[in-house]
Order: C-alpha cells, then structure tokens, then sequence
C-alpha cells in the first residue's frame, strides 16, 4: 500500500488561506497523502533562501517524496514549470533557479510541466501553487508516471554565487545564507572544507577565528564559528543572535582566509 | 475505508497551545483523521476575515470534509454552535456570521449543535474550541450522522455588507476584505461581474484604472488591478506591496465606477 | 494495525527548514505516523514555557502517543537525554527540566536515552532535534519498547517555583507563566484552589478582585480574573489584551490573598 507523501515549501506565509488551498486540491486527489510543510515563511520573491530551505530538508525524507517548491515571482509570466527527478524523490516548482541548490550537486533528470490535463481547472493568472503545481504533485505521489507530465528538457535556470570565490590561495569571497531564528548566521563556507583548517573570517569591521564544537562552549558575548547542522559554518553565539550583535543578515558579504 | 479530513480555521495564533490541543481531541476520536490546518491566524475576533478565509478555502477539499472555523469572541455567552452541511462538506462554527460568506452563495442545511454527548468533559465556559467544536467534528467525521448533533434550524447570523452597495446606474460601494502576505488588497468586487468591464477605483485620493491579466506585467511601482484566484478584484503592485504604497488594509472603503 | 502518533514542541520557529527536517526524518523511519504540532513558537530557550505548553496540550491525546519536546539550550553538552513514560504516552526530551510541570504531577518512569543506534548518523553537535530525538520517537511510536532506548533513572532536573509560595496564612507568591495571543494573563495559581474564594491579585499597582465565568460576561475596559481552560487562574479583559492594558508579561510576579 502506497503512502504518498508530499512537502511544502512556499513564500505564501500562513496567514491566508493560501496553503490551506493548496492542501484541498492535494487532498482530493490523493485521499491518503500525507502533507508535510517545510516552511511557508520563505520571504516572499526570495528564490535563494527557499533554493536554501529544501536542499536542507530534502535529505531527511525517504524515497518517492514528492516536494513541491513555489516561490514564484513570475507567476503568470513565460517562466516554466518545472519537473525534477533526484535518486527517487521529485521536485515540482517553477523553473526559476528555486532548484538549484540541490540541482548543482545531485545527479538528476529535468522535465517540462505541460501536460494540463493534470491542472486544476480554471488555471489562474496568480496562483500556479494551487492550480498547476500541487495537482501535479498529488498526481505523482498517486503514482502517474513522470513521463505524463511533459518532454525532457537539458537544462534549467540555475542561481549563480552561490558557492564561495576564490580570489587567492588561501582567500574567499562568501555571504551570509540566511539568518536563522536564533540569530545564527549560515555561511555559504562548506564545513567540510574549511571546518579543519585555521581561518580568519571577516564580516564587515569584525574579525573572526574562533571555532567551538558546539553553542555551549561559548562564552557570554562571544562570537564565534562552528560547523553547523547545515553542513556549513555558522557564525554564532552562545544563547545570544550573532546577527543582531554583528548587524548581519541574509546577503551579507564575507571573506574567509586560511592559515 | 473512510479517510476522514478536518480542516482548522482559527484566530488562536500558533504561539500557544490551543490548536494542539484541538488536535489532540480529534485524534483520540479519530485516530485516522487527517488535519489540515487553513489558518490560524485570523486577527483575534475578526469575524469577517475568517468568513473570507473558509470561503476561499473550502472548495478545493473533498465530499465527506468536515471544517472546523472558531472565530468566537461571544465563547461561553449564549451564542448557539451551528453545524452546516453545504453540499457533502460539513462545517461546524459558532454561530456569528463566521460561515455567512459560504452560506449566502450555497444551497444548506443548519442544525444547532446541541447534543452535549458529543462534548469534551468538563466543557470550559472559554475554549468551545477544544471542547465542543472539535470533538463534534471528529465524531461527524468518523461517521455519526449530522441529525445526531441536534435540532434543524432555519436561520443564522449573517454578516451584512459582504457585497458592494450599488449607489447609482454605474457606481459601487465596496470594501477591501483583506490585505495578505504580499500586500494584495483583496476588494469584494466580483471579478466575474466587474472585470472585463472599463472601469475606475478610488480608494482614498488614489484612482486606480489599470488592468492587467498577471502580476508580471505591472511596471516597477505600478499600483494596478487583477482579477486575482480569490475571484474578486485585487488591488496590487509587481513584487511591491500595494496595501503598503496605498497605506490601505482590510476595512477600508473603496468606490468602483464603470464606463 | 498500527496508528503512530507523534506530537512535536519545540523553539524551533517555522521560519526556518528545523522543523520540516525532523519530519522528514520521522516520515522515514515511521511512514504511518502522524506528526502534531504543538507548537514550534517557544521562544528561544525558554524552557518553563516549553514546559507550560507540553503540560497543558498533551492530556487531550490518547494512548500511545509519543511527544517530542526540544527547548535545548545545552545541545551538544553534557545534559542528558531523557525518556519518560506516563500512563500509556511517552515524552522524549533533553533533561532539563522541560517535562517537569508534567512529571511532578504524574506517576511516571523514566530512562536515559543512551542507544546511539536509533540515532541518525552522524550525529550533530548542535541538532539533537533531527538527529536524537525525532528518530528515537519515531522507532518508539513505531513500536520499538523503551527499554530499548536506554537504561532506567531515578530523577532528572525539574523546574523549581513552579507552584506559588505560601508567605502568611492566606497569601501567596505567584507568577504569570505567559500571555497568550488574546493577551491573557495565564497565572500559576490552580483553578482548582483558588477560583472559589473572594481573593485579590495584585500586579503591579494594580489590585484585581473581580471574577467573572467567562469574557464576554465583562464590561468594557475592565481587567477581571476567569478559571480559564488551562485549570489556572487568568487575568483577562473582554476582546482586549490584559497583558498590554497591565504592561505584563511571562514571568511577571504576582501577589494573591484570599478573604
């Protein structure tokens, strides 16, 4: 027995009904799907911080996923709709680069959304997440073949800088992800990569080279790096916002050197 | 196999306990319900925007869905609870003009929530949410049918002035129902009856006469109208807020002439 | 068969991809399951509210339930894990206190969670949330026994000044434990002892001596005191927030004497 499961990760906010709707339309065509929400509070036109969102939470879900991705700012417009495949989850969203942090590392296999058929009837002009994108979701979680949806397509638009910038041997150029809920600032720095080695991280007038294991190491008012949840360093502080005491937010500008 | 689907339309906020513990109370009477949350966050005691909310919502969902709306400032005074049935979808609602905007469009039946076998004990005389609302949607849901609940009656509070007011041969007095995430100023001007028609919106000392099909073409900080998928005229801005650039929200007036 | 239930309150927020991580990693281990929301909106390391939250919500659920709760300002240090079992639920949580108002009123037993091998690997420094405690609930929901988890422990770190203190014969220390969204003074003096005497609150400057059954049985402006359905005393006004009208918040102390 299938148990269809499909994710959510919007701007829509959660103060209209606009989720709610889009979860009627999941319900009347797969009954049995469980619906599970990533975030809705992507800022709203914000393709980098939900490109962000779901290629941290993508992992945790078990095969045959189905995640629907909507951040679109040219709803309405000639931008695509976009179908993608990775390992044995599926990505729907708009082909607006909202993909492309997962797209970029993973191999996959891309699709164009066309066939209407699968559509909510009438498609609106402003609302392609209740109309075109979770009727196509319930669909393939109910287990229409990806091949229904539309042709193959190569490429898709994807969102540059987002990885670091060498600008020297031991130098990068960088930015701030995002500042999460608690004030910590992810990086876009790979752990993996630099987490090991000495480093000075510059944001702004402020010079940063401590590292600790973990937030309970700190010391009051210290700010300092860590190798984050995200598989990226993270400037922190202790039970304090590191982006409040740095002035720092999402698109803040960093550079790293290596010792 | 009945899978049975409840939606949740409340001002209770997300900061607190409440709505879980309206989940709690369903999911001991019905260990298979599927909930769906559509908002929670109506401004406390805004009748008339959860009225709007549900409306938007409702139809997207499933025959046999049983949606629980609790707007409810008269809790605990003698407000009657109302159970509804609009089709196969069944609502059930403090009986305050919450359900109006659904119920003067659709074809119903009403009956008075009275059957006090169906409550949470000890019902609390301020969260008729926990107590009453919920365990009756959960009993509905699971199969007891609406004539268990109590007494048909004929009536219910309605709201008034949902609809625009004609003043002369071409000229309408209207409201807008509610700013959302984006600015959107959503007006109660059908779309259906207004939108292909010539026409002129004054809201405040702002005049509005532009009409496009998408948000996409507006240009940069262009206040214009659509026929946006909540199926009224919206008031909006391309990736702007035009509740912001109007300084405008739920409740203002607008007047509506025509050519 | 099987209905695994698990209810999620955390400090988390719903801004950022937390919570749609821990989801995900239940959904894979416990495809059946269905993930509650309490609440994700504890403020950042605020234990006694997590605490509140979880005492109030988790009664309404039935048997068989399995509540995650990380407030966890000491991820990643020595603070242990903990498994409780009260009734026929289960609570899983870092030992901090965050189960306490609920395990000093319980009959409970309890275990150190040491099975690294229910863990999701590796296992962060700084996200017990997704890698310890989401998949350990989601083998226990699944029907793992708890006796696999980890060994049994006598004690575990409890909240103090939870109760109010008794200074005279009939006084008593107290504290608002929140305000909730409506601005209700929620009080840590038990419905139970205290609803039926003439009592005076006083916070602040402010005396309050006047009881009502329920808000809408209050004039306007006026702050009065209700049994509310937390089984505690709230300082409450009708359709206003007392908490601004009183300039009060959580943690706000409090004075009662009865008559």
């Amino acid at each position: 027995m299938r148990y269809p499961l499909i994710t959510l990760t919007t701007d829509f906010g959660l103060d209209d009904h606009y989720v709610g709707a889009m979860k009627g339309v999941i319900s009347d065509i797969a009954p049995r799907a469980r619906i599970v929400d990533i975030t809705h509070e992507i800022p709203p036109y914000a393709i980098l911080e939900g490109a962000f969102s779901i290629a941290q939470a993508w992992r945790t879900f078990p095969a045959g996923t189905v995640h629907v991705v909507v951040v679109d700012p040219g709803v309405g417009s000639s931008r695509k709709a976009l179908l993608a495949q990775v390992g044995k989850q599926h990505f729907v969203a708009p082909d607006n680069g909202v993909l492309s942090m997962i797209l970029r590392e993973e191999k996959h296999s891309l699709r164009q959304i066309t066939a209407s058929k699968y559509f909510r009837k009438p498609v609106s002009a402003t609302f392609h997440g209740r109309d075109i994108f979770s009727p196509v979701a319930a669909h393939l979680a109910s287990g229409v073949p990806a091949s229904q949806f539309g042709p193959r397509q190569e490429e898709c638009v994807m969102l540059e800088n987002i990885a670091p910038l060498q600008t020297a041997k031991n130098a990068w150029q960088g930015i701030v992800f995002k500042a999460d809920r608690y004030g910590n600032l992810i990086t876009n720095f790979p752990s993996g990569e630099f987490a090991k080695l000495p480093f000075e991280i510059r944001a702004g007038k402020k010079r940063i080279s401590i590292f600790h294991e973990t937030f309970s190491h700190g010391a009051p008012g210290e700010i300092f790096v860590l190798a984050g949840s995200s598989s990226y360093l993270e400037i922190v502080a202790n039970q304090a916002s590191a982006a409040q005491l740095l002035n720092f937010r999402g698109g803040s500008p960093l550079t790293l050197e290596t010792y």
